[in-house]
Protein backbone atom coordinates (compact mmCIF):
# COMPACT_ATOMS: atom_id res chain seq x y z
CA UNK A 1 0.00 0.00 0.00
CA UNK A 2 1.30 3.48 -0.74
CA UNK A 3 0.28 5.95 1.40
CA UNK A 4 0.27 9.90 1.04
CA UNK A 5 0.96 11.96 4.34
CA UNK A 6 0.11 15.73 4.49
CA UNK A 7 1.09 18.18 6.92
CA UNK A 8 -1.19 21.11 6.08
CA UNK A 9 -0.43 24.57 5.92
CA UNK A 10 -1.27 27.93 4.00
CA UNK A 11 2.42 28.95 3.17
CA UNK A 12 3.79 25.16 3.38
CA UNK A 13 2.37 22.30 3.04
CA UNK A 14 4.65 18.97 3.93
CA UNK A 15 4.19 15.91 2.09
CA UNK A 16 5.54 12.69 2.28
CA UNK A 17 5.20 9.08 0.25
CA UNK A 18 5.39 5.96 1.61
CA UNK A 19 5.16 2.64 0.98
CA UNK A 20 3.67 -0.44 3.95
CA UNK A 21 4.22 -3.80 3.20
CA UNK A 22 3.45 -5.97 5.70
CA UNK A 23 5.24 -4.83 8.52
CA UNK A 24 7.29 -3.35 6.55
CA UNK A 25 7.80 0.54 5.47
CA UNK A 26 10.01 2.01 2.93
CA UNK A 27 10.06 5.64 1.79
CA UNK A 28 9.44 6.60 -1.89
CA UNK A 29 9.56 10.67 -1.66
CA UNK A 30 9.09 13.94 0.19
CA UNK A 31 8.88 17.21 -0.27
CA UNK A 32 7.00 20.90 0.64
CA UNK A 33 4.52 23.02 -1.64
CA UNK A 34 5.51 26.44 -0.52
CA UNK A 35 2.82 29.25 -1.87
CA UNK A 36 3.24 32.85 -2.54
CA UNK A 37 2.54 34.93 0.10
CA UNK A 38 1.55 37.88 -1.85
CA UNK A 39 -1.14 36.21 -3.89
CA UNK A 40 -4.72 36.34 -2.95
CA UNK A 41 -6.01 33.50 -0.62
CA UNK A 42 -7.83 31.99 -3.54
CA UNK A 43 -4.72 31.80 -5.80
CA UNK A 44 -3.02 30.59 -2.96
CA UNK A 45 -4.61 27.60 -2.47
CA UNK A 46 -4.99 26.61 -6.03
CA UNK A 47 -1.06 26.20 -6.33
CA UNK A 48 -1.39 23.90 -3.23
CA UNK A 49 -4.41 21.82 -5.91
CA UNK A 50 -2.24 21.77 -8.30
CA UNK A 51 0.93 21.03 -6.35
CA UNK A 52 -1.16 18.11 -4.89
CA UNK A 53 -2.77 16.61 -7.73
CA UNK A 54 0.88 16.65 -9.70
CA UNK A 55 1.62 14.55 -6.52
CA UNK A 56 -1.09 12.28 -6.69
CA UNK A 57 -0.56 11.70 -10.44
CA UNK A 58 3.49 10.95 -9.65
CA UNK A 59 3.41 8.24 -7.20
CA UNK A 60 -0.64 6.75 -6.90
CA UNK A 61 -0.89 6.59 -3.73
CA UNK A 62 -3.96 4.15 -2.34
CA UNK A 63 -5.07 6.11 0.82
CA UNK A 64 -4.07 9.54 2.07
CA UNK A 65 -3.04 10.47 5.81
CA UNK A 66 -3.40 14.28 7.68
CA UNK A 67 -2.80 15.99 11.22
CA UNK A 68 -6.07 16.65 12.58
CA UNK A 69 -6.27 20.74 13.27
CA UNK A 70 -6.90 22.10 16.91
CA UNK A 71 -7.74 25.88 17.04
CA UNK A 72 -5.05 27.61 19.23
CA UNK A 73 -5.26 30.62 21.32
CA UNK A 74 -4.85 33.07 18.72
CA UNK A 75 -8.03 31.65 16.20
CA UNK A 76 -7.92 34.37 13.86
CA UNK A 77 -4.57 33.30 12.96
CA UNK A 78 -5.24 29.49 12.25
CA UNK A 79 -8.28 30.72 9.71
CA UNK A 80 -5.62 30.68 6.52
CA UNK A 81 -4.06 27.05 7.48
CA UNK A 82 -7.97 25.33 7.94
CA UNK A 83 -9.00 26.90 4.51
CA UNK A 84 -5.63 25.22 3.52
CA UNK A 85 -6.71 21.95 4.72
CA UNK A 86 -10.14 22.59 3.66
CA UNK A 87 -8.58 22.47 0.02
CA UNK A 88 -6.10 19.69 0.50
CA UNK A 89 -9.10 17.68 1.90
CA UNK A 90 -11.03 18.03 -1.48
CA UNK A 91 -8.18 17.53 -3.36
CA UNK A 92 -7.31 14.01 -2.29
CA UNK A 93 -11.36 13.34 -2.04
CA UNK A 94 -11.45 14.40 -6.08
CA UNK A 95 -8.33 11.92 -6.12
CA UNK A 96 -10.57 9.19 -5.02
CA UNK A 97 -8.47 8.32 -1.99
CA UNK A 98 -9.60 7.69 1.26
CA UNK A 99 -8.32 9.76 3.97
CA UNK A 100 -7.12 9.07 7.50
CA UNK A 101 -7.34 12.20 10.47
CA UNK A 102 -4.57 11.83 13.12
CA UNK A 103 -4.65 14.16 15.95
CA UNK A 104 -1.23 15.82 16.65
CA UNK A 105 -0.96 13.36 19.70
CA UNK A 106 -1.71 10.34 18.33
CA UNK A 107 1.15 10.62 15.64
CA UNK A 108 3.61 11.21 18.29
CA UNK A 109 2.45 8.42 20.23
CA UNK A 110 2.84 6.27 16.99
CA UNK A 111 5.69 7.55 15.91
CA UNK A 112 7.78 7.74 19.10
CA UNK A 113 5.58 5.75 21.79
CA UNK A 114 4.71 9.26 23.88
CA UNK A 115 1.72 11.67 23.15
CA UNK A 116 4.59 14.28 24.64
CA UNK A 117 7.26 13.58 22.17
CA UNK A 118 9.22 16.86 20.93
CA UNK A 119 9.70 17.54 17.49
CA UNK A 120 13.10 16.35 17.62
CA UNK A 121 12.32 13.11 18.67
CA UNK A 122 9.93 12.68 15.50
CA UNK A 123 12.28 13.49 13.09
CA UNK A 124 14.58 10.81 14.65
CA UNK A 125 12.22 8.12 14.94
CA UNK A 126 11.53 9.16 11.16
CA UNK A 127 14.94 8.57 10.03
CA UNK A 128 15.10 5.15 12.12
CA UNK A 129 11.52 3.77 10.54
CA UNK A 130 12.53 5.26 6.97
CA UNK A 131 16.12 4.52 6.45
CA UNK A 132 17.93 6.25 4.12
CA UNK A 133 15.69 9.53 4.33
CA UNK A 134 16.64 12.74 3.23
CA UNK A 135 13.96 14.70 4.41
CA UNK A 136 13.23 18.13 2.90
CA UNK A 137 11.91 19.77 5.81
CA UNK A 138 10.48 20.24 9.07
CA UNK A 139 6.62 19.94 7.42
CA UNK A 140 7.81 17.29 5.32
CA UNK A 141 9.00 15.26 8.46
CA UNK A 142 5.55 16.02 9.81
CA UNK A 143 4.20 14.53 6.73
CA UNK A 144 6.27 11.34 6.52
CA UNK A 145 5.33 10.99 10.33
CA UNK A 146 1.38 10.93 9.67
CA UNK A 147 1.77 8.38 6.65
CA UNK A 148 3.81 5.87 9.23
CA UNK A 149 1.13 6.58 11.49
CA UNK A 150 -1.41 5.90 9.22
CA UNK A 151 0.56 2.58 8.12
CA UNK A 152 0.23 1.66 11.68
CA UNK A 153 -3.42 2.49 12.37
CA UNK A 154 -4.99 1.68 9.63
CA UNK A 155 -3.69 -1.88 9.43
CA UNK A 156 -4.23 -2.40 12.88
CA UNK A 157 -8.17 -0.97 12.72
CA UNK A 158 -8.65 -4.42 10.48
CA UNK A 159 -7.58 -6.59 13.11
CA UNK A 160 -10.39 -5.56 15.43
CA UNK B 1 -21.56 41.67 -15.10
CA UNK B 2 -23.09 38.45 -14.00
CA UNK B 3 -21.93 37.92 -9.85
CA UNK B 4 -22.05 34.42 -7.96
CA UNK B 5 -22.67 35.34 -3.88
CA UNK B 6 -21.74 32.84 -1.99
CA UNK B 7 -22.71 31.75 1.48
CA UNK B 8 -20.37 29.32 2.85
CA UNK B 9 -21.17 26.38 5.12
CA UNK B 10 -20.80 22.95 5.25
CA UNK B 11 -23.93 21.21 5.93
CA UNK B 12 -25.73 24.12 3.79
CA UNK B 13 -24.25 26.51 1.49
CA UNK B 14 -26.17 29.84 0.03
CA UNK B 15 -25.90 30.51 -3.42
CA UNK B 16 -26.97 33.42 -5.32
CA UNK B 17 -26.51 35.02 -9.07
CA UNK B 18 -27.18 38.38 -9.60
CA UNK B 19 -26.77 40.99 -12.62
CA UNK B 20 -25.22 44.12 -12.64
CA UNK B 21 -25.83 46.61 -15.25
CA UNK B 22 -24.81 50.23 -14.29
CA UNK B 23 -26.70 51.00 -10.82
CA UNK B 24 -29.27 48.30 -12.19
CA UNK B 25 -29.11 44.93 -10.71
CA UNK B 26 -30.95 41.82 -11.02
CA UNK B 27 -31.81 38.20 -10.13
CA UNK B 28 -30.77 35.45 -12.34
CA UNK B 29 -31.13 32.24 -9.80
CA UNK B 30 -30.48 31.25 -5.81
CA UNK B 31 -30.61 28.03 -3.85
CA UNK B 32 -28.26 26.15 -1.47
CA UNK B 33 -26.49 23.20 -1.25
CA UNK B 34 -26.53 20.27 1.04
CA UNK B 35 -24.06 17.78 2.00
CA UNK B 36 -25.00 14.53 3.73
CA UNK B 37 -24.38 15.20 7.17
CA UNK B 38 -23.35 10.99 7.91
CA UNK B 39 -20.96 11.48 5.06
CA UNK B 40 -17.12 11.94 6.42
CA UNK B 41 -15.21 15.74 5.96
CA UNK B 42 -13.55 15.04 2.07
CA UNK B 43 -16.59 13.41 1.17
CA UNK B 44 -19.07 16.48 2.17
CA UNK B 45 -16.05 18.95 0.21
CA UNK B 46 -16.47 17.28 -2.67
CA UNK B 47 -20.16 17.57 -2.63
CA UNK B 48 -19.88 20.44 -2.33
CA UNK B 49 -17.13 21.24 -5.16
CA UNK B 50 -19.20 18.94 -7.41
CA UNK B 51 -22.40 21.40 -7.44
CA UNK B 52 -20.50 24.57 -6.83
CA UNK B 53 -18.99 23.23 -10.51
CA UNK B 54 -22.21 22.73 -12.15
CA UNK B 55 -23.30 26.18 -10.80
CA UNK B 56 -20.70 28.00 -12.16
CA UNK B 57 -21.25 25.85 -15.83
CA UNK B 58 -25.18 26.91 -15.62
CA UNK B 59 -24.74 30.58 -14.73
CA UNK B 60 -21.44 31.47 -16.28
CA UNK B 61 -20.28 34.37 -13.45
CA UNK B 62 -17.79 37.33 -14.19
CA UNK B 63 -17.26 37.26 -11.09
CA UNK B 64 -18.01 36.03 -7.21
CA UNK B 65 -18.18 37.03 -3.94
CA UNK B 66 -18.07 35.39 -0.14
CA UNK B 67 -18.43 36.51 3.22
CA UNK B 68 -15.54 36.55 5.67
CA UNK B 69 -15.25 34.43 8.76
CA UNK B 70 -14.58 35.22 11.96
CA UNK B 71 -13.75 32.73 14.60
CA UNK B 72 -16.52 32.90 17.65
CA UNK B 73 -16.68 31.85 21.15
CA UNK B 74 -16.12 28.25 19.74
CA UNK B 75 -13.32 27.90 17.82
CA UNK B 76 -13.70 23.77 17.52
CA UNK B 77 -17.19 23.85 15.80
CA UNK B 78 -16.12 26.58 13.38
CA UNK B 79 -13.43 24.53 11.60
CA UNK B 80 -15.38 22.57 9.66
CA UNK B 81 -17.38 25.52 8.13
CA UNK B 82 -13.49 27.08 7.24
CA UNK B 83 -13.07 24.08 5.79
CA UNK B 84 -16.02 24.35 3.27
CA UNK B 85 -14.98 27.44 2.79
CA UNK B 86 -11.58 26.87 1.21
CA UNK B 87 -12.79 24.35 -0.57
CA UNK B 88 -15.27 26.74 -2.07
CA UNK B 89 -12.76 29.22 -2.45
CA UNK B 90 -10.58 26.42 -4.73
CA UNK B 91 -13.42 25.82 -6.50
CA UNK B 92 -13.88 29.51 -7.64
CA UNK B 93 -9.94 29.91 -8.42
CA UNK B 94 -10.17 27.38 -10.47
CA UNK B 95 -12.91 28.40 -12.51
CA UNK B 96 -10.52 31.27 -13.03
CA UNK B 97 -13.36 33.62 -11.15
CA UNK B 98 -11.91 36.77 -9.12
CA UNK B 99 -13.37 36.66 -5.45
CA UNK B 100 -14.41 39.60 -3.52
CA UNK B 101 -14.08 38.73 0.18
CA UNK B 102 -16.72 41.07 2.58
CA UNK B 103 -16.94 41.00 6.49
CA UNK B 104 -20.62 40.21 8.06
CA UNK B 105 -21.14 44.11 9.18
CA UNK B 106 -19.73 45.86 5.61
CA UNK B 107 -22.67 43.59 3.64
CA UNK B 108 -25.07 44.77 5.95
CA UNK B 109 -24.28 48.14 5.70
CA UNK B 110 -24.26 47.75 1.95
CA UNK B 111 -27.64 46.52 1.80
CA UNK B 112 -29.20 48.21 4.80
CA UNK B 113 -27.21 51.14 5.71
CA UNK B 114 -26.28 50.18 9.03
CA UNK B 115 -23.96 47.29 9.96
CA UNK B 116 -25.36 46.59 12.99
CA UNK B 117 -28.98 45.55 10.90
CA UNK B 118 -31.06 42.58 11.79
CA UNK B 119 -31.04 39.74 9.14
CA UNK B 120 -35.26 40.19 8.22
CA UNK B 121 -33.90 43.77 7.82
CA UNK B 122 -31.61 42.31 5.21
CA UNK B 123 -34.24 40.21 3.62
CA UNK B 124 -36.90 42.46 3.54
CA UNK B 125 -34.03 44.96 1.42
CA UNK B 126 -32.71 42.03 -0.68
CA UNK B 127 -36.33 41.56 -2.02
CA UNK B 128 -36.25 45.43 -2.69
CA UNK B 129 -33.24 45.26 -4.55
CA UNK B 130 -34.13 42.37 -6.58
CA UNK B 131 -38.05 42.75 -7.62
CA UNK B 132 -39.97 39.70 -7.86
CA UNK B 133 -37.20 37.48 -6.11
CA UNK B 134 -37.58 33.69 -4.36
CA UNK B 135 -35.69 32.97 -1.72
CA UNK B 136 -34.55 29.07 -1.38
CA UNK B 137 -33.60 29.87 2.20
CA UNK B 138 -31.83 31.99 4.37
CA UNK B 139 -28.45 31.11 3.31
CA UNK B 140 -29.77 32.10 -0.29
CA UNK B 141 -30.85 35.51 1.39
CA UNK B 142 -26.77 35.69 2.87
CA UNK B 143 -25.29 34.44 -0.55
CA UNK B 144 -27.45 37.41 -2.57
CA UNK B 145 -26.88 40.00 -0.09
CA UNK B 146 -23.32 39.34 -0.44
CA UNK B 147 -23.50 39.34 -4.54
CA UNK B 148 -25.29 42.44 -4.11
CA UNK B 149 -22.75 43.84 -2.12
CA UNK B 150 -19.98 42.68 -4.61
CA UNK B 151 -21.86 44.95 -7.28
CA UNK B 152 -22.08 48.11 -5.06
CA UNK B 153 -18.31 47.88 -3.82
CA UNK B 154 -16.90 46.67 -6.88
CA UNK B 155 -18.24 48.93 -8.92
CA UNK B 156 -16.83 52.01 -6.19
CA UNK B 157 -13.60 50.56 -5.98
CA UNK B 158 -13.41 51.50 -10.20
CA UNK B 159 -14.15 55.25 -9.11
CA UNK B 160 -11.10 55.47 -6.57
Amino acid sequence: MIILGIDPGLGTTGWGVIRSEGNRLSHIANGQIKTNAKAALPSRLLELDTALAAIITDYRPDSAAIEEIYVNKNPQSTLKLVQARGALLLGLARAGLSVGEYAPRLIKKAIVGTGAAEKAQIDAMVKVLLPGVKIAGPDAADALAVAITHAHLAGREKLR
